[in-house]
């Protein structure tokens, strides 16, 4: 007998679902059950559709329910809002919201997609008409008429996430002046402050005014114009603004499973087995409405992003079809573009292993994104960190103009492999000097994490600089032209590399030697130099530049 | 007692050994022997240079023996040329090519880093001052003074290899007509023909003559103006021509190795252990001079590289000081870039598996290299080669305009760490638009090729066109459109995907379906639709597009 499979939420994963199962079973009944006015739908393009970079609106809709029913045959209803799901006898309330017409509709299989909604923080004033979040095409309208009918001069990104960093460009876009507010320290919050400072110099250099670690408190909306928010920060802080963009993060969708029973993870999102069931055998969740296991840890973690989701609709289907397949856990690989530059990561950050306390070591290199001596090259700052005893693969982040991407993928497929910082070493790699180098950035960052590992090298971090004694002589081995151009680290003595070992008497054996030079190479052509001469040394990983983001 | 180490040649290899040794041990005595005038150049970016892109010549010197010394304490003697190898009594005959002067040193261990020479061809004739070939800097500046003082309006490259391909794009800066000679039916062997298909459209809309399946027979200078070559090839077309630049190969520098008795693989090149120790204990050799393992075959392979040089040479100094350590054979990962295109590959190519009698499956997936409603987004053609029975990737070729070097290497670290194309599928890979999509284009060709392990998709290959039978039907699930802009494939008749539900009277079902779309995506979906409704179905991977491609 076929089955009768009912998905809730049509985009990412529902469609996946949807598309998979019909390819698996041309007899199923499938309906998708969506309560916006679209399905398939690229919710990662609506910001770039405000930006004008994307000129069509119609380029965001993948698919329609009427292209859907023709490829897939599959019941697509938009605007039918499913109200509740009854569990036990297999069947589901819903609401035609067009018609407000109720109907019920049973299932032998339910698949719960219905995403993650903006978190509003519960703050006095918020709603209002200039307000907005971005989730789905009519928020996109609603920001799009907004700027057309009252062209702001000046817009508000509350959350300095993936969509509000989005959203702060796609504003400058229009010429309108931004002040971007984050409670955090930090935009980004899936990389660490000191490559997070990176993007904060690029969004003042794109005049985004940066609020940072301060919260919105207060909206109120001038009643006179009904066209300007007066906001009040935290710290008492108070300006205008004509438009107000919240994209302080998402929360799982569980209104529906709450109400069922379903089981509920810590972390607040619809908890499933590794085939993607809930707690009822019946019915299957993904996407931004799922908690997943972190790759690393093990632990339940929330990841709101479109290739998790897209991939276990796909699985939920495989699975209702009979295949014994598993999720394979999320390691989170993300990546994000700020004006010029890109920002990815993929795996752990350092605040998180802190926070878990977690044992790891970390190294910073900044190499070019191509050979150095072809046109176009840009630094690369690439931060790995890894298990200091095992030397696996922890997490990683990389931000700069070119080859973020490319980068944060080979340690993300490192990572997943079961690959350590040793094999990082000798990962082939595509070399041409338009495309990378002889050693690319990663074989850089597996070469110096793994002279670490051995203790080929002792490294020291910009943290230890606040409490070098008497005993320890700090060294600065650039050039004397690049420490007049840029300065040296308070307490350091200068002797360039390249004249070292003519200036051995300067630096006393006794003492401890902390060494450092622009970005790390020279440091430990320095550190290896003296600790073959028997002096006792570290090299700060990551060198000035590293030192500079830090203290930023 | 420190040791005296000796090496043969001062660029990638050999510089590389260098710099790591002295890391090691700041006692040890180093000498780099190199005959030519520099050490340490970007042999690779020798083409930028001629072509303009790589505006100064001296960006292409990394390192000089005055810089070298500097840093690492080694003694660098360019125009050095070692003349033979005592290896009974450890020493070397030198001469000093500026001097004439002979001399010799001893050592303790000797590395070889000696490169590959240029083929040239015997063929009569070819020995002209209008004839070159690219290896080094001196070659460079001959090329660069042909240019300047003859100001060819047509020159000829022999050989569609890298070297060749990067040196017509150069004379094609220059506005220099070019015609391409290259005896096999296809540039760059690397790759299969139908992906260097792609290579040959775009070498003709930049106005290079391919001259393919053709090779040189004779060369004849005019004697009258001296600045014009007259060729023959072995189909005894002739033409006249400006300059000649030879580029069919290179061959392992093993002279001075054989002479010493040390030695040679069945490839011609040096052979060495994992350590990369020849048959002499004392005698280690690096770079294109050696032969290393094939990662797929773990057979003799020659892999002149330079990332590989770059790291077998700091083996080699890592082993002279004493840890046992070994090289991970070689995938021979590259990329070139021709005029807008990148091609790239990693492992081995169909050709090869075809001539070492492996067995082998192959698909083809075209996808946008970013989000495709973002602007900017190109087709990348993958082709990936895998075990059919096991899964195990043999090998990957790329070509496109973006994101082609990201594929490969993320392929190549898959292939390195053992994955099989059912852990493409779930690689977590960056995605924002501008970046990638939620499915990669590795992803999907994890999806096809999964499919096709777990018999979930039947495929079919081009080939298999020129045998169908009346048994058989030929079905084309394009739209109406896309048949009118582009043909169909001799025999097939044409039902649109989506209209195929309500046509399928006009399937026989007795009979074995074959169909195809544009790039296989929809024929997928026709497949697996007629499929479940008990057809006997098989999809042609890569579709329409590849057919084009296949019988360009
Ligand atoms: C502006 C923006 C930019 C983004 N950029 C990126 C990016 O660059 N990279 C990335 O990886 N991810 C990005 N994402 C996240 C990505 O879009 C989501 O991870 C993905 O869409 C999640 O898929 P889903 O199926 O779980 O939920 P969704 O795609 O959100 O789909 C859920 C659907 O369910 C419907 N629904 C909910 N409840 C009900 C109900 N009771 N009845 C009927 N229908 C219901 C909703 O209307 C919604 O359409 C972005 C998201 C946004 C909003
Ligand atoms: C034009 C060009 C473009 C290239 N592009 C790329 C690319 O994009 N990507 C890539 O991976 N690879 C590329 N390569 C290949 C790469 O440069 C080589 O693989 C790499 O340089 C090999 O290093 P090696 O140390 O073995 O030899 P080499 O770098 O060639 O060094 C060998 C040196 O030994 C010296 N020598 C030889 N015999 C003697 C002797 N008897 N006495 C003293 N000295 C001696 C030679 O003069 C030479 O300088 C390119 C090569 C060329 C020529
Ligand atoms: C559009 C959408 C319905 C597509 O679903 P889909 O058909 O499963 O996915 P794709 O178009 O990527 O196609 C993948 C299928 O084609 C197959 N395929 C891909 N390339 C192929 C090729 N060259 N040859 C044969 N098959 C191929 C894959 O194997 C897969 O089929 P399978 O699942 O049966 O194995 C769904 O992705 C969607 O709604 N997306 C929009 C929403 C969204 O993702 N938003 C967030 C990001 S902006
Ligand atoms: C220039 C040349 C001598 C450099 O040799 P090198 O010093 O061994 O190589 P690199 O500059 O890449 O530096 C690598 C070293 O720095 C270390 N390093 C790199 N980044 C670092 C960082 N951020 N912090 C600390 N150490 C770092 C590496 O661990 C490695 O040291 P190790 O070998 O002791 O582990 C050699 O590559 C060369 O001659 N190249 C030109 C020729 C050539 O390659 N041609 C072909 C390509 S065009």
């Amino acid at each position: 007998m076929s089955k009768k499979i009912l998905i809730i939420g049509g985009v990412a994963g529902g469609a996946s679902a949807a598309a998979r199962a019909r390819r698996l079973d041309e007899t199923a009944e499938i309906i998708i059950l969506e309560r916006g006015p679209h399905i398939s739908f690229a919710n990662c393009g609506l910001p770039y559709h405000i930006s004008g970079e994307i000129e069509l609106r119609e380029a965001l809709l993948l698919q329609t329910p009427e292209s859907f029913k023709k490829r897939f045959n599959v019941d697509v209803r938009v605007q039918n809002e499913v109200l509740a799901i009854n569990k036990e006898e297999k069947f589901i309330h819903i609401q035609n919201t067009l018609t407000n017409e109720k109907y019920t509709e049973t299932y032998d299989v339910l698949i719960l997609s219905p995403g993650a909604s903006p978190f509003i923080p519960p703050i006095s004033g918020i709603n209002n008409h200039l307000t907005h979040s971005l989730r789905n095409i009519p928020d996109m309208d609603a920001i799009m008429a907004s700027i057309e009918q009252n062209k702001p001069l000046h817009a508000t990104v509350c959350g300095g996430g993936f969509i509000g960093l989005e959203m702060a460009e796609a504003l400058r876009h229009h010429k309108i002046d931004v002040t971007l507010v984050e409670l955090a320290p930090q935009v980004m919050a899936p990389v660490d402050i000191e490559i997070a400072n990176m993007l904060h110099d690029e969004l003042e250099a794109h005049h985004v005014e940066l609020k940072l670690g301060k919260a919105l408190k207060e909206v109120a909306l001038c009643e006179e114009t009904d066209r300007t928010l007066s906001l009040t920060l935290n710290d008492g802080t108070q300006f205008q603004t004509e438009l107000l963009i919240i994209a302080v993060g998402v929360k799982p969708e569980t209104s529906l499973a709450m109400k069922a029973g379903l089981e509920i993870g810590e972390l607040g999102g619809i908890r499933v087995d590794e085939s993607m069931r809930t707690s009822d055998p019946s019915i299957f969740a993904v996407g931004d409405a799922i908690e997943t296991l972190d790759f690393v840890t093990g632990q339940a973690m929330l990841a709101p992003l479109a290739g998790p989701a897209n991939r276990q609709g796909r699985l939920a289907a495989n699975v209702i079809f009979g295949t014994t397949e598993s999720y394979k856990k999320t390691q989170g690989t993300a990546i994000c573009k700020v004006f010029g530059l890109a920002v990815a990561s993929t795996g752990l950050n350092e605040k998180t292993l802190m926070r878990k306390g977690m044992a790891y070591e970390k190294v910073y290199v900044h190499a070019a994104s191509h050979a150095g001596y072809y046109p176009g090259a840009h630094p690369v700052t690439l931060k790995l960190l890894f298990n200091p005893y095992t030397g696996a693969i922890l997490g990683a982040q990389a931000v700069g103009k070119e080859g973020i991407d490319k980068r944060i993928d080979i340690i993300s497929v490192a990572q997943r492999a079961g690959l350590s910082v040793f094999d990082l070493q000798d990962l082939e790699l595509c070399y041409a000097p338009p495309f990378g180098s002889a050693r690319d950035v990663v074989n850089q960052a597996g070469l110096v994490a793994s002279n670490v590992m051995k203790g080929d090298e002792f490294i020291f971090h910009t943290e230890s600089l606040n409490c070098l004694s008497e005993q320890q002589i700090l060294l600065d081995v650039r050039t004397e032209a690049e420490v007049d151009k840029m300065g040296m680290i308070p307490g350091a003595i200068n002797i360039p590399v390249d004249e070292l070992r003519s200036n051995l008497f300067k630096l006393d054996q006794s003492k401890d030697i902390f060494v450092y030079c622009q970005v790390g190479v020279r440091g430990h052509v320095a550190a290896r130099l003296l600790t073959n001469l028997g002096y006792t040394v570290k090299n700060m990983t990551g060198g000035f530049k590293t030192w500079k983001l830090v203290t930023r």
